[in-house]
């Protein structure tokens, strides 16, 4: 970071800011509640790409299938995705269909099949309703537009309850840059893409950046690392977690391996999954709190994420925070079985500005004190283990009825 | 297994079914609700022991004290335990005062201090008052009867609903071996005692068998291994769990190391551990249903373990099953992001008698049958991953509004 370039938030910004993309959403009726659940972007032109998938041994047909095209295509030019259904757990005729999906976009667009990329989110073992697939397929591919962004972004939903999307720019040259991108998701929410996906996530971004394939992916790798695998709802992968990032060139802008521009590219992309990543786990199913936890001083970053992610996951610590209990013991005892290694003696904890225990013991800060501070809608709780340079953060939520009552009934 | 030695449940067993030892349980004042929050046991001689302890790198002063004592000591005769405060995370005065109530429970009973352990369970980071336990403990040892059992079993319940207590006896020669058993523990409740220990769970063990000292860490290491490490509530290991296993040889009976005698201790002690195990689970924070996840067909014990556990932990699971949902989705997306290997297309998975999954695929069983086993209050998720041999079970339960309302609730 610290690069001096201006780096601005397009004002309603969404896949469709950066140049030569189009996009929207429709109502394809795998809802019940017809709400819009087809989506499509299109680029006018060719684009170099780059995607991650889950890691969950129950890969969705459609993360098969855009394993291949990965493997196989150096170029795409559109992306279709629906909510509803997430044809994971749906075989060889899932798989036919997932491809199905592809040749019909490819068709109503007239792009060459191996350019279409896919992706499904909902239920697990139900097969698509092909006829319905088919018609929204061919109601989306009429209806695409250049400020389509925002009506794409609501067709991805599935129990997010606000659609989330942006986009930034920075100058590269005499040229501006833009990059946009739309997520979903809410729960089964803990992706670890590639590096070791959970959660259904699927997140769509575009760029008129002139940038390879081998740049893309790397760049890539690195965003989703720092942003969605640094998130936890409820630590549960799911089976279709899918990132695509497409980039056309439109802007005329062309960058390369080791560039000024590369980097601004870089932190443009790390903006973008952040503000995303952040924004899942403040729509989390239920979520009423957004917490960061914090943990430094760990004696490798394996144990500072140990420690983070054991806190992020305690349903005990998540419940605490829920009832604004400042009950740091759970914290505690969940920094104490997570792994890391560390002394009791030497541990240190914040909430934000107030100190909570200094050497593993109370720090005095009166109870009514830390309960008002938990009242905020965001707060950062803050490990110290005293061991070593390390650390590690993950964003996460608290866990209230409303997770239990939505995950319960979700079927019925 | 499978010896043909005649066990039974005693009518009202409990610690102090076995012969030789007095319990009892009383109202120190530790608790808002002035229940009982004291427990003692003593025996009227000297007993050999084994213990095991959390493996939370904040080991609360209690399990600091008692490993000293296990370190030191090679007979014990008494245990006292309160509830209320967990006298965790609370320095070198914590610590102070653990070995305090020792001495106080020592000096009551006319036995040395070296010869008591204790353990608490409660709230984490407050300092235990000590009057009230100096009281306690001078009220209890006038208090112990022979059949004390279930008042002490009730002294050491927090968020429990019920006592959990039972013993079981059989013939050794001409003898009768007792084996009696309380234990409490409803949240926090993830235990791997010595192994990896979680959750605050505690249980005293007491049998009038004449047995050694490393007989008896042996026999109770397995039997806490296949039943204590093997419930999963909320995946929260505890700062303070403790399980001690007292024998006064009362019964004149001689168990050696390897003997048939010791077979049959070690199926007895397994059968009053598993049944403790399953109650804090039946019993675990807002509970309406037990699960048992059973992995077979895994390519290692690992791999099972893996795949069990990550069902067993998954608030998407959990949740589906307090709904009655049989949204199996859910359930192969855990085993697919647990680290186990296998291939999707060979998972089967039931529920009880009713086929679910056959070969990653929907079995057919209507769903509404599904759903309608799920109102049990007990039931099996057994799925088999079709790689080898390796088999895991886990006892678990559903993870309900009561639960977060307990726990968002606990401290206020």
């Amino acid at each position: 970071m610290g690069t001096d370039t201006q780096f601005d938030f397009v004002e309603n910004g969404s896949v469709t800011s950066p140049l030569g993309f189009l996009a929207c959403g429709v109502i394809a009726g795998l809802k019940k509640n017809k709400a819009p659940d087809l989506a499509m972007i299109e680029s006018e032109t060719e684009c170099s790409f780059a995607a991650t998938f889950t890691s969950n041994l129950f890969p969705a047909a459609p993360v098969q299938y855009d394993r291949e095209i990965c493997a196989n295509s150096p170029k795409i030019r559109a992306v279709v995705a629906n909510s509803g259904v997430a044809n994971a757990c749906t075989g060889l005729d899932g798989y036919n269909n997932a491809k199905r999906m592809a040749e019909l976009t490819a068709g109503a667009l007239s792009v060459p099949v191996g350019q279409v990329m896919i992706a499904s989110t909902g239920r697990i073992g139900v097969q698509l309703p092909m006829d319905l697939i088919e018609n929204g397929i061919r109601e989306a591919a009429k209806s695409l537009t250049h400020n389509g962004g925002s009506s794409a972004a609501h067709a991805i939903m599935t129990t997010d309850t606000r659609p989330k999307e942006l986009a930034v720019s920075f100058p590269v040259g005499d040229r501006i840059v833009t990059i946009g991108g739309m997520c979903k998701g809410a729960g089964m929410i803990a992706p670890k893409m590639a590096v070791a996906p959970h959660a259904t996530m699927l997140c769509f971004l575009t760029t008129d950046a002139d940038i390879d394939n081998a740049l893309l992916s790397e760049l890539l790798g690195n965003a989703v690392e720092a942003s969605f695998n640094h998130i936890t709802v409820d630590n549960d992968m799911s089976t279709n977690d899918t990132v695509i990032l497409m980039a056309n060139g439109a802007s005329g802008a062309k960058i390369g391996k080791g560039s000024e521009a590369a980097e601004h590219f870089a932190e443009a992309l790390g903006m973008v999954t952040e503000h995303l990543a952040r924004s899942i786990v403040f729509d989390g199913e239920g979520v009423t709190k957004f917490v960061t936890v914090e943990v430094t001083g760990a004696a490798s970053e394996r144990d500072a994420e140990l420690a983070a992610r054991a806190i992020a996951n305690s349903p005990l610590c998540k419940t605490a925070w829920f009832g604004c209990d400042p009950n740091w013991g759970r914290i505690l005892a969940a920094a104490g079985y997570s792994g890391a290694v560390f002394s009791q003696e030497n541990v240190s904890l914040d909430f934000d500005e107030l100190p909570v225990v200094r050497g593993g013991l109370d720090a005095g800060t009166p109870e009514s004190e830390l309960a008002e501070l938990m009242k905020r809608r965001e707060f950062t709780v803050k490990i110290d283990l005293g061991e070593g340079e390390a650390s590690a953060t993950i964003w996460t939520s608290d866990f209230t009825y409303e997770y239990v009552k939505i995950n319960a009934d979700y079927h019925t």
